[in-house]
């Protein structure tokens, strides 16, 4: 199942795609609305909402207004340095263990909306990364059941303001600027994706040139030793998000960098979930 | 105001210090309950809850089951190198800019109960600290108006699985095993507290032993610089944690090094605050 989280006039609604490619969702407002995503993962019930869903009104996915698929997560968990090509242009060390860090719903912008260049800095870079969502909550995961916590995948855009992120020695800042973490366009149920949502063709076009292009295969620590090894410390909640890390290929490690302007528009697409297309502007005064 | 969150037989209630010490307060499942310090803080309206509060049954402080006085930050911030002495002890420079890192409201556990030592770790070490709380939202704060966006302050334990905290460049992993972080005991309002909380004392014991003592004056970010430099990024929001960082003397920096235990008290206490007291238990399997 395909699900999008949107908004008309500021009520929030959720369609699924009917299965041609064609989406009907309900509103907040509507009779039968089965929750919006963040109250689905913690119940489950993805199939009950989609039949739901079903027999709402066509929702255009070309010209709807996205909202991020989940804003309510109890944790942000992002993987750093998870691509060995990737670790290798930022002059890191490949860990022997996931190299964590939290971004907060508060600096999400949906597929469509604009991602914002903060007037503090011109270091502002795309991560195109794939994101996968808990479903079921657990401690200490075996690798052999961690796919069963998983309850689908979506795509990210880890904006980073590259001069904040390394002015001290824990990057949280850099990535947490308002406005700079893209994350949609859709979220897609696990049972529509390969196992691990792996060996899905990852790529990051800015301005529609290539900039990153990689497998999901060739992350160092997968979706299922991602998960177990987590779940080592701290108990994975439902709609907890893991963004998976990403390839080789950001503006920072490029000769000369390439850094994100106002009026640049950069597309993450994950093979067989979607396009997360984001258009840059400046922050304002 | 002293405001305290407790539970009965698993019913969330809040109650005040009516002025002499003593405690009243009010169930969820009370007429006339105010809502939870998380509710009460994003209206604003505390006078309006401690009133309420004050015709409330009798709380002991002493017997009472405490909960975290928030338990639904949507962000919490903790400052890391933010003493110069604990700096110069975990052989870091002092950065020109706070240093932050997450913590998830998934490992925060109240006065009184367990913090817990994992299984995977016998390198579990405290690190006591002074908790400001946002009231008033906002985004590039002046450092002239940032205390007007304290709500008031609380006390934290910062307790970190060290070998895991520093096994990959982030610490986030190591700074969020389940049942490590302790919080509380209680939520003063700033107007009871010196400016910016500065000139507490701040003392950390580990079984009545002092492990840490320092005054608040002593950080290198204030309480005043950490809400407009961290604003500089982000939109601080009602509820938010600034978790504000450790002066020396943990565990680790010892020679040789001391690590919390199972059946070992930590007390934490930060003058007119309160202390916040946690017995060690293991994880168990």
């Amino acid at each position: 199942m395909r699900f999008l989280s949107y908004e008309i006039d500021g009520t929030g609604g959720l369609a699924v795609d009917t299965g041609t490619g064609e989406f009907r969702g309900l509103l907040a407002s509507s009779d039968g609305f089965p929750g919006t995503l963040d109250d689905i993962v913690r119940s489950g019930d993805f199939a009950g909402a989609a039949k739901r869903l079903q027999g709402g009104s066509p929702v255009d996915p070309a010209t709807a207004k996205y909202r991020p698929p989940f804003v309510r997560a109890s944790k942000i968990l992002c993987v750093g340095l998870n691509y060995s090509d990737h670790a290798a242009e930022s002059s890191m060390q490949a860990p022997d263990f996931p190299t964590v860090f939290a971004r907060f719903s508060s600096g999400l912008v949906a597929h469509g909306a604009s991602l914002v260049k903060p007037n503090v800095s011109d270091k502002f870079d795309y991560e195109g990364e794939m994101v996968a969502v808990i479903g079921k909550p657990g401690r200490e995961i075996a690798e052999a059941d961690a796919l069963d916590h998983i309850a689908g995948y979506s795509i990210f855009n880890d904006g980073s303001i590259r001069d904040y992120q390394l002015r001290t020695p824990q990057w949280t800042v850099g990535k947490n600027f308002d406005g700079t973490g893209g994350f949609g366009p859709v979220f897609v149920t696990a049972d529509e994706l390969p196992e691990g949502g792996s060996g899905l063709r990852i790529e990051t076009r800015l301005n529609g040139e290539v900039m990153q292009s990689a497998s999901t295969s060739d992350l160092i620590f997968d979706v299922r030793k991602l998960v177990s090894l987590l779940s080592i410390a701290m108990t994975l909640e439902a709609g907890d998000i893991i963004v998976t890390g990403t390839p080789s290929g950001v503006g920072a490690a490029r000769k000369p960098p390439v850094f994100m302007k106002p009026g640049d528009v950069c597309e993450v697409e994950v093979e067989r979930i979607g396009t997360l297309r984001n258009t840059v502007v400046s922050q304002g005064r």
